[in-house]
Order: C-alpha cells, then sequence, then structure tokens
C-alpha cells in the first residue's frame, strides 16, 4: 500500500507544483504557522523575502505586533502566553492590510472579511474548540412561507436523530452585518453547545439561527442575490419581530420542539438583543427567557408602535412573567450607556434581570462568553 | 428609522477604525475586488503601495498573470472576457504566495489552503452559483456506531422537510486531502443540485458525502482530534469500502430513502472515483448507477482481497447488473493512461459503460462538470 499511495502522491505533487492553483492540491509545508505551543505561545510566521515590515494584528494586539525577519526571508513573532481564547487574526506586509496567514487552513467570516484564526486551549478556548464529546447537527435550511423563502442556520443536539424526544429552543440572533452564519462562524455555536451539552452544564437543546436583515434571503452568496458584497446591513423597523414569531412557528412545525413558552428562549447580540428585547414585548407569551448581548436598546426606527413605548412593552412581557432576563455589556462598549439607562428603567420598575459586566467592548470574545453564560442558565428550573 | 440606523453604523464603523480587529466590523471600501463585468471581463484589486511586483494566480492563469501598479498603490489588471466557471485565486506579492484577496469575503478551502474565488455567470458558471429557485437544506451529521462517530455532510432535496416522500441517494467521494466537507464548498454541490433539479435536469435525490479518510473522525477542525494541519491523507486499503457499506445502511436508517439497489448511485473523485469502483466490487446489490471521476483505478494496497482481482470485480458486479456506468477523464489528467488501461478492460469484457472525456487535467472544474453530467443521468429510467 505505501508504494502504491506514495506513488499517487508524488504524482500528485508534481502535478501540482507544476499548475498549483489550477489542481489546488498542495501547499508549502516550509511555512508552519500558526503554531500554539503548550504553553499558550503562539509563533506566527510569513515568507516574504521583499517586505520592509511584517505585522501580526489580531484579537492578540488590535494594533498590531512588528514580526521580526529572518534570514531566509521568513518573518517570525511569538506571542504570549495568551490567556485560553479564539484569536483572529491577520498580517500587514508593506501596507497591505488583512492578508490571511497563507499556512492557516482556518478562516472565518465576519461581515465582509475573511479571518484566519487560532484557539490556545485551556478555559474559555476549550468551550470554543471540538472535544471528545457527542456532536451535534448542524442544518442550512430554508423557511418557506406564503411572503418567501429565507435561510436559517439550525444546531440540533447530540442524540436528536437517534431518539423522540422534545427540546427547548432557543433562538438566537445576530448582530448588524451578520446572517445565519454568523454565530456559527465567530460564535463557535456548535462547539460551545456541544461541550456545555456534554459536560451537564447547559441542556440539551435546539438553537435557531434565522438571517435577521429582512432585505436579505439569506447570507451572502446562498440566495438569488449572488455574491454580493456583504455590508453593514439590518432590519430595525419591526419587520424582523413579526418575522421572528413566524420562524418559531416554523420551527414548532418541523422540529421536536417543547412548544410552549417555558421551554424557549431568545437572545441576540447588538442589533439580535434589540431584536430579542423587542420580539419579548411583541410576544410576551412567546419566550421565557430573554438575553440582551450588547444589545442595541434605543436604536429603532421612529414611527414603529413597537419601539415607542418601552415601559409598555417591558410591562406586558413582565406581567407575562419571564424565568430569566439576562443583560450582558462589556465596559468599552460604546453602548455601554445606553444598557446602563435600559438597567435604570428595569429598576426603576422593580423587574428582576441578571446583570453580567465584562472587560471589553463590542467583540465577538464578549459574545462567546455572554453566550455560554446564558445558554447555562436556560430551561433547567 | 434612517437617522437611528445612521447613528449605529457611524459608532460601529468608528468603533472599528480605533480597534479593527478585535471589534471585526467594518472593512475598506475603497479596493473593490472582484469586480465581474457583464461581458465576462474581471477586474481584480490590491492595495499595495510599496509592492515591487503583484501576480493574479489563479484557474484563469496557473502561471500567474503580472498586474499593472496604479499612481495611487493600487494594483490591478482586467481580466477576460472568461468563460463562464467558478475560479479560484489568490494573489503573489513580492514572492508571498497564496495570498488571498483582502477584499474578496468569498473563499474556499481546498486541503490546506484557502482560495478567494468569484463566479462569470452564463454557462456553467449559472450553475455554481445560488439562483431563484428552491433549496435543499445542506447538513452536517455524525453516524455513530459502535466503530466510532463519523462526520458527514448530507444534500437533502427542496421539499423534504415538507413532505413524506422517499428519495434516491447518490453517495459522493472526495479524494485523497479531503474530506467531507470538499463536495459542498469546492465542488458546489448544493447549487449543482438545487439548479439542475429546478430545471428538471435531474431528479430529486439526497446527497451523502461521507469522509473517506478512515483514519480520521471528521473535516480538520471538527472533531477531537482538534485543528490539525489537513494534508494529503487517504484510505485505500480496504476500510473505506465496508465503510461505506455501513454509511448506507445509516443513511436509509436516517433519512427517507428508497432503499433499493435501483435508487442508490455511488460516484468519486480521484481516489473517491477508486472507492465508488472497488465499493461496487465488494458489494454489487448496492448500487445501480457507479460514476468514476479521474479515477485512481490502480492505486490499492497490495495485499488487500478486494483489490487484487479487478477482472472478478468487476465481473460480480456486471453480473448483477447496472443501469450507468459512467468514466470521465481529462486529457491532461495524469491518470489519464491507468483510466485507457482500465476502460480496455471493460471494452475486452463487453461492458456497457458511458465514457465522457474532458479538456484538462486533475481539477476541481472537471468534477463539477462530471458531477453535472452525471447527476442528470440518475434515476431516470
Amino acid at each position: 500500500m505505501i508504494r502504491h499511495l506514495a506513488i499517487l502522491i508524488v504524482a500528485l505533487a508534481t502535478t501540482a507544483a507544476t499548475a498549483m492553483s489550477q489542481q489546488n492540491l498542495w501547499h508549502d509545508d516550509a511555512t508552519l504557522s500558526p503554531v500554539v505551543h503548550d504553553d499558550g505561545r503562539v509563533t506566527l510566521r510569513l515568507y516574504a523575502p521583499m517586505a520592509e515590515s511584517v505585522m501580526a494584528v489580531g484579537d492578540f494586539a488590535t494594533d498590531g505586533v512588528d514580526m521580526e525577519r529572518r534570514d531566509d526571508g521568513m518573518w517570525e513573532t511569538t506571542l504570549g502566553p495568551l490567556p485560553s481564547e479564539l484569536y483572529s487574526y491577520s498580517f500587514t506586509v508593506d501596507g497591505v492590510a488583512n492578508v490571511c496567514d497563507p499556512s492557516n487552513a482556518y478562516a472565518m467570516r465576519d461581515v465582509g472579511r475573511q479571518m484566519s484564526y487560532f484557539i490556545v486551549a485551556g478555559e474559555r478556548g476549550d468551550l470554543y474548540r471540538a472535544q471528545a464529546v457527542a456532536h451535534g447537527t448542524v442544518s442550512r435550511m430554508w423557511m418557506t412561507t406564503d411572503e418567501g423563502s429565507r435561510r436559517m442556520t439550525i444546531y440540533t443536539p447530540a442524540g436528536y436523530e437517534d431518539g423522540d424526544s422534545c427540546y427547548p429552543t432557543l433562538y438566537l440572533l445576530h448582530g448588524m452585518g451578520g446572517d445565519e452564519e454568523s454565530w456559527l462562524a465567530t460564535g463557535r455555536v456548535a462547539e460551545i453547545m456541544d461541550n456545555l451539552i456534554a459536560q451537564g452544564a447547559a441542556e440539551p437543546m435546539i438553537v435557531v439561527m434565522p438571517n435577521g436583515c429582512m432585505q436579505h434571503a439569506s447570507a451572502p452568496g446562498y440566495s438569488h442575490e449572488g455574491m454580493w458584497r456583504p455590508y453593514m446591513s439590518g432590519s430595525m423597523d419591526g419587520s424582523f419581530e413579526r418575522h421572528l414569531a413566524a420562524v418559531v412557528a416554523w420551527t414548532d412545525e418541523h422540529f421536536r420542539t417543547l412548544a410552549c413558552k417555558t421551554s424557549r428562549a431568545v437572545a441576540g447580540l447588538s442589533m439580535g438583543g434589540f431584536h430579542a428585547l423587542h420580539a419579548s414585548h411583541a410576544y410576551p407569551a412567546l419566550f421565557d427567557y430573554v438575553g440582551l448581548f450588547s444589545a442595541a436598546i434605543f436604536r429603532g426606527a421612529e414611527g414603529v408602535a413597537l419601539y415607542e413605548d418601552m415601559p409598555a412593552g417591558l410591562a406586558a412581557l413582565f406581567r407575562q412573567g419571564v424565568r430569566l432576563y439576562w443583560v450582558g455589556i462589556g465596559r468599552d462598549d460604546f453602548l455601554y450607556e445606553e444598557n446602563r439607562t435600559f438597567r435604570a428603567m428595569l429598576d426603576a420598575a422593580g423587574y428582576e434581570y441578571v446583570y453580567y459586566e465584562s472587560d471589553g467592548g463590542h467583540t465577538w470574545r464578549n459574545w462567546r462568553v455572554y453566550l455560554t453564560e446564558f445558554a447555562k442558565q436556560l430551561f433547567n428550573d
């Protein structure tokens, strides 16, 4: 076998060497990057023999870290030890910004950009990488109604296909510029839920991630809209909240959900937090768990009845009762003051809620933490 | 609404400008690339003010195309008009190879590399992009048996969830270095099947894409194996063919399949073609349609009984009968001679088969075409 396999590999490699981009079978092994060391240090490398400066820019250093040139034309830096986390990054080479690491097979899109990434294992990072646990299913499905078709991403927990149990459901909403891919890619939903459920730290649940921009049918590239250039689009005019109610009905019809208020949660980040907030007002009998992650509280379109009277909306919700009302925000978030004003409203009215204040700003690092903390408190009382 | 939205966008943009990589909300709009013109010309751009040379390397020119520097530091080239197709590409900047286009949100992984891509509409390209048609569901599921868990990608056609019909199934196998993501990403399975089915050019069918490397549980990053560096791995020792029979049984159990030979097809590219070939010998009662795309015919491990006697294997299959035996290869493929030898065996024994010879070599461009041509001939007699 070894001999035959070796011949095939050599043949493929030769083909690839002469027509690499066409045949796409091989890549250069001389530039190992990233290398995540056991102690949390991370070495990044880029072969750039003619460059005069190379920087690594990422979650570890938003202003960039200068890399050093080796004699062979390889640029290198060793970071850290870094705290256990998922880190996205790119290189800046002689003024060319946002260069993904050519040696790193792992990339994720955020709005209109691809970014390389790596994970430092240990604490938080372990939640964000696949472990030796049972894995749920991730599906991209189209919800078709009289109003058209819209794409969504759905996580069902391990065991869903092999049993007949019904499950509670979390509706998880993205921010402006995001889409139904965001929570999965940058939010690490599948890994977080697989790991929390395997640890017994969260209940097995379905997670439904719809698209929160009503002017789009799907994430870029997946619908008749074609390969449009992703931009900061969103819907804050009342249309998405109505749509979400239809998503809930559709989900209850197509999945084995526990179709009642006590088994439904809604949460979202930024614009998605705004959506979660106002959907809970519009449909106070729908969700028993509400999570606002760095929520854009007071950003609704003018003249939309749903957004006009916040106290009345809150009153409607809290009159019905809500098992968990969860507010998370970072101290550096540009929406911090807005959230403080909102909490003052909650406090004044005497509504109970859980407040989670973190370091940092309007970042995926925080949203992954908020999801983790929120998910642990769902459906377990 | 406009005013509030504008305030939010400006706030996000300002945050992004000061801490772009951390906040990941924005990207530079000044470097529009790629621009696909209506006539099939394509403009690529890269802002690289200090570079001395920038090349675009891609399916359109595997040796690369020199780009020209504009006065403002932007490098630019306009290609074509290019034939309608999907084109992957990267930049080479002063010797730094495999630089993805920082302005292009669309990338795909092949083995260990990320590549930017665009699609020129028209003929073939229209099959590879999402159109205004009904879309199927794409799921990543874990098949768990006594032997462990393995990940697979499954396409179910539009309407599957809303009815109770049973469907025929195509088992579609990747090549060496590939995984259960390959056919979906570079093979454009979801788009091709959605479009062919909508045109009435193919029957609605389920497509199951397992992982053909038995030493891996999943594509890189999705299992306990962690974020390993993808390499040219494969299984040609008889183990995958046995596994495929288990995949068929599992699929028949978990999906509404037409669970009989007349409603099953198996096809694969390169190593996957080898797998399809030998699985059809090992289980001659399982598949009525067999597709060999640039198949690595004679590359099995020595001493594996299944691979030892090709004439006997073929005889077992053709004695049972097979509705379609389809062989596709490119004239420049390094496996061309091997396929010619194989066809001589088929001819000598008088077995009927369809032969499809194309231009080009061992490329995804060909495999997308082979899938298209093969899929049209499935389950319709």
